[in-house]
């Protein structure tokens, strides 16, 4: 039998202007407690996971984001052991955390059992982050979790969804007051800070709050190409300071990245002019984003 | 009378992943001596002009493409006059050539009139550089144009569409030693370089052919939101040296950007990994790249 039907996904950045992808095949598409779940496969870009009709990850370029929110803070931090990651289901930001030698646990908080589920089952190249016995899985709410922490954690990663049903939580005074708690001295806390360029409301809020909490919040960028535009990250330093280049950590490790590198760890700060004016609005942001 | 038909215009990156656009009207499709034009209007990015189907400028965002080729060579020239544009039809590229106060000339040779008609009748805030008494507007072929020029441009930008079709007399060696020749002792060549997260061949080929004919070959990126992902620039040197910044230049013009500034200058230099394998291989790249 011939098919003539074709089955497309398209994601709208805007009212006009979107994302488009052919689809082989749906592999999985269902509703989990908290959001509805959608793994499917292209040609160019491999396995395409979605949650509640946005993209997530795909395999072609989950390299780009991964790196990024993973190894600015770890390489900015001096002897980073003990990392909390909230959100993360698909398991891309555990894996590259797990790869620095300095690690000895990671604690991974995600409310939805069935992301995990989804990428151990389609993900291999994600999912692999699941084997690692340093890895303590916590499936609950990072927002509950992370209330009674003091002085545990030496980076924090917030790798959440949108600011929008079950994320919201993560986006709040309150919460990001409770993650500051949870750093030990001298700690760093990273979170995915949307897109300055389609959602500046978004990004004007995030760092509104990140500003009444934390000493210092910086603010760098990547490339993710099937996110919408410039993607943003929240860089907070617990006790203030200077975004760092952990040289001998980098040396010693001596990994392979495909995006990140020591460049690129400095230069991400370097912001366009109209994302500056988002971010450190009403502060001397000529002076306060330059990084060394 | 309700209609219930919608359009939308697609453009695919790769096998699988594209850009799609709600068109509220068309306002222009035609085939010209050289290629089908089309311009049509959205909500979110204003107008859209497309030639052969490919999106060349959006009115919401072009501002960062049109930045980006014309500020990095002009600001690291010690004082350039007379600068040489090649394409750009539209006009975004010599408007702000144009804002520099050192600039005498600029000669732009356009081989499609009818790019810069659909500008003028469509695109306002980008074919107001036409207006301008120092812009010596050319119709003809750039590869022509060139061929007898010598010792005449401080800055040759050029503002092509890819190396296929029309464009690809502008992607020869050929081509970029003629342009060599055009420039001024210490004089910038700066083209647009394609994608390299989903036309690495074609930037590889790009690269390879500018190292041919110039002593020092960068790369700068930029985002470009309606562009295949992370967007690349060639840069180079006639004579060889370093990327510099024209402080007094830039404090002088005291021009509002919003995209470009100093420190973009810089960090846009900085390139990740897969794309230094793709401009830099072969070389040293982890040192040849550092631009100060």
């Amino acid at each position: 039998m011939t098919t003539y039907g074709r089955v497309e996904f398209s994601e709208f950045h805007s009212e006009s202007v979107g994302l488009i992808f052919k689809v082989e095949k749906i592999l999985l598409s269902k509703k989990s407690k908290f959001q509805d779940l959608m793994v499917f496969e292209t040609k160019s870009h491999g396995r395409v996971l979605t949650l509640d009709g946005l993209v997530m990850v795909t395999e072609k370029d989950e390299f780009i984001y991964h790196e990024m929110i993973a190894h600015v803070p770890l390489y900015s931090h001096p002897n980073p052991k003990k990392v909390l990651i909230i959100g993360g289901g698909d398991g891309g930001t555990a894996r590259e955390v797990l790869r620095h030698k300095s690690i000895e646990q990671v604690d991974m908080v995600e409310i939805d059992e069935e992301v995990i589920n989804a990428s151990k089952e389609f993900l291999p190249t994600m999912s692999v982050a699941f084997k690692d016995s340093r890895l303590n899985l916590i499936i609950g709410d990072g927002v509950e979790f992370v209330k009674d922490k003091k002085d545990e954690y030496d980076v924090i990663i917030i790798d959440s969804t949108d600011p929008i049903s079950i994320g919201e939580g993560l986006f709040t005074r309150k919460f990001y007051s409770d993650c500051k708690k949870a750093l030990k001295e001298g700690g760093i806390l990273v979170n995915q800070s949307e897109s300055p360029f389609y959602d500046p409301k978004w990004v004007e809020g995030i760092y509104d709050k990140l500003n009444d909490i934390f000493k210092v919040v910086k603010s760098y960028t990547a490339f993710c190409p099937t996110y919408p535009a410039i993607w943003s990250f929240g860089y907070c330093l617990k006790d203030g300071g200077e975004v760092k280049f952990n040289e001998e950590a980098y040396k010693s490790d001596n990994l392979e990245f495909k995006y990140y590198n020591k460049d690129i760890h400095f230069a991400s700060f370097s912001l366009p002019t109209f994302m500056k004016k988002i971010v450190y609005k009403g502060k001397e942001w000529e002076n306060i984003m330059r990084v060394n």
